[in-house]
């Protein structure tokens, strides 16, 4: 989950839905990819779901150069707060 | 997403994916309902992934005497923050 800048501009913002659209084509462990911008006040802004077949498909996936320049490009800019967890679906 | 208190006790973390458990017999709202432990060090402890057909049928879940019910039974006593976010899959 995201937490926008305060002066995030809404391009950067619209800039990381667009970002993120990229990445199942070149990440092959990504198994589902939803993500969205928060429809409720007072909740967090943006969310990423991904489901990957195993834990460590999931760390290739955080390290994989495309994910890492997406950070950059579209997250690092724009994001003031990130918060993550990763749990095996039963 | 919840981060446990300091001094949650294991019964207590242990009550939270149980009670989750009878929560989709009890409000027929819920579509899916996927929640766990978090699995990777320095993200969150806990997480529940729930999808409904719309953000009213989550808003009747989030006031649901059930949901309610479990929030002060086993939300409030083990749990010192959550962070969530609700988002239309496209």
């Amino acid at each position: 989950m995201f937490t926008y800048r305060a002066d995030a501009t809404a391009a950067q913002i619209e800039a990381i839905p667009r970002g993120l659209s990229r990445l199942p084509g070149l990440i092959p462990q990504i198994r589902r990819y939803e993500y969205g911008a928060g429809i409720n006040p007072g909740n967090k802004d943006f969310v990423v779901v991904a489901d990957f077949d195993s834990n460590a498909d999931f760390v290739t996936y955080r390290d994989h150069p495309d994910h890492q320049a997406f950070i950059a490009e579209c997250i690092t800019p724009a994001v003031a707060e990130r918060v993550a967890v990763q749990y095996l679906i039963s």
